[in-house]
């Protein structure tokens, strides 16, 4: 890219930022171009679908997300270690407001630009899962796919406002039942 | 009302179903009233708001909900009698597809038209959850609010395509986090 393509791509994706924190993940491309000052036209030349956009606004998160993944490979508890993934993920679906939906929808739909995204946070957290599975902190019949689900449904819950209150306790009321009662008994001693 | 209007607002619900059946909650009331080959202005004074809309068509799934969890109430498995309501609950803001995150917002709304139906279901929810807890089946720090959230967070999921698949499953691992250990080693006896 050009410098000053760039520059434009740089600032469409700012003012993209600021119009869905206002409107959640339902904000209209319309809306995005006004705010930005140019065409509807150019908007989708850089971000074809919103799904497009969402990608490049989630890559930070995502990359980092990935990060954390492989640092907690390596924990000699991989139970907490699970846990501790899940809680970012959880947080990473809640990036903004409405968009834990548009990525449950991508995980089964390889045209979708956040495809590849979603395969990646659901690759790195089954990873932790088996490690879990196979010190037996993490319950034996949970696929990468549950974990996913149970990430993106506490991600919705939260985001409800009649819910978000007890965003934290549905948090370890879920994690409990990742774990096995063994993991909890030791987390608990921890504790 | 008058037997010519009853009959009006019946053929309108019947239609409303329908369309709701293949658009989801978020099918317009413009497409009810074409369909319905009324005006939209018809509609909207059966039906004011989409909420209101929902209630109606909600009414009868409603009753039975709350006709179940009064003879549940005096099972003498409080546990079980919770995780049996508790599905139903699940299929209940699963009764049309995407009407879960009205019915959550809803829930901390008494303005909408749907608040009383969801405070109905959040009370009887809450009862049985209550004797469970007395009886020492359920874990303890669970609300009617927690109750509330779960089911819904499993309807949502339930209703996305990606994870539809694994709904039953999904439903267990949740099922599990309610009840406590000893609970669960019952079922299991049991089963």
């Amino acid at each position: 890219m050009r410098a000053d393509a760039r520059k434009n791509y740089d600032h469409l994706l700012e003012v993209a930022r600021e119009v869905i924190a206002e409107h959640g993940a339902d904000a209209s491309m319309r809306d995005i171009s006004r705010r930005a000052d140019v065409g509807l036209a150019t908007v989708l030349r850089h971000f074809p679908t919103r799904e497009a956009l969402f990608e490049a606004l989630l890559c930070t998160n995502m990359d980092a997300l990935a990060q954390k993944a492989r640092e907690l490979e390596t924990s000699d508890v991989p139970g907490e270690a699970l846990v501790s993934w899940f809680r970012e993920g959880v947080a990473f679906v809640q990036s903004y407001r409405g968009v834990v939906a548009m990525m449950a929808s991508a995980h089964s739909d390889p045209e979708s630009a956040l495809y590849a995204a979603c395969a990646t946070v659901h690759a790195v957290g089954e990873r932790l899962l088996i490690r879990a599975q196979a010190e037996g902190t993490a319950r034996a019949d949970m696929t990468g796919v549950d974990l996913f689900a149970l990430m993106s449904a506490l991600g919705w819950a939260a985001d409800q406002p009649a819910f978000a209150p007890r965003g934290d306790h549905l948090f370890d009321i879920i994690a409990s039942a990742i774990l096995t009662k063994r993991a909890s008994d030791e987390v608990e001693k921890v504790g």
